[in-house]
């Protein structure tokens, strides 16, 4: 038995159609300079006057960023109450448009297929698009992700 | 004209077979743990103990820890002396095996395409494949990436 599959979300509720947005979040000048010293420094992340000279024209997150940080609104809104066991893999990520600073920024997931695993019954594949929007509405981000959950009770066969 | 474009490695370098094997690094168990309570605070990337009882069985390294420092080999080993103006997206991304703590990460990245932008005569787009693999000889993390590159001289078409 899983820790905790009792209470939580479990591969057995995440069916196709499934969607669920998390709350808003932004992130600032300093923050976006900060991650790309660590992970991602390139010259339209470091700083605003170098960012200017740049086809960006001004400082944007590094893709990386934005995805990390798709990552922990599904880990806060969804992942930390479920049966998550982790991921196999991505496709299809997209950066679709530059994050600027201070932008709000809203992720939508939602269940595109779910597959019991054939191997070991106590668990699924759960298949999701992911689509983060702007204030201004516009796409900036997109992938799909497959996450493996345990199931509530394991299967029969 | 795109800033540095003359000495950099540029689009025109990057020809298929072009291949580069970066200096290995690892990942401390207080680095996973520190990523993780940034990102990705599940238990298994949180601390041992935790870890312990989870289907990992120790401690293992987030995957956009992993993807993140493959992005930070990139940068170091190739991006910082070449024209790359940033990446559209990326595709099969695979976190094949998990990362433990120490174990030292070898990334490889070759071309596996190269394309000339129709719209934008100054810059093509190039199709990388990255395998990272651990102290075993273990590949533990794969994608595809494609990154824009500023062209040496402007094609004339």
């Amino acid at each position: 038995m899983t820790e905790g599959a009792v209470r939580e979300l479990a591969y057995e509720d995440l069916v196709p159609g499934w969607r669920r947005t998390f709350p808003s979040r932004t992130i600032s000048r300093e923050e976006i300079v900060r991650f790309a010293r660590e992970w991602d420094p390139q010259p339209f992340h470091l700083g605003e006057e170098a960012a200017r000279r740049t086809h960006f024209g001004g400082l944007v997150a590094s893709g990386w960023h934005t995805a990390c940080l798709a990552m922990r609104m599904v880990v806060d809104g969804l992942f930390a109450s479920s049966t998550s066991m982790g991921s196999p893999g991505l496709d299809e990520l997209r950066w679709v448009r530059p994050v600027r600073p201070d932008d709000p920024l809203t992720l939508t997931i939602e269940v595109l297929e779910a597959r019991p695993s054939r191997s070991k019954p106590d668990r699924g594949s759960v298949k999701f698009g992911y689509v983060m929007v702007n204030g201004a509405g516009e796409t900036v981000f997109t992938q799909v992700a497959w996450v493996m959950f345990a199931r509530r009770m394991p299967a029969k066969d």
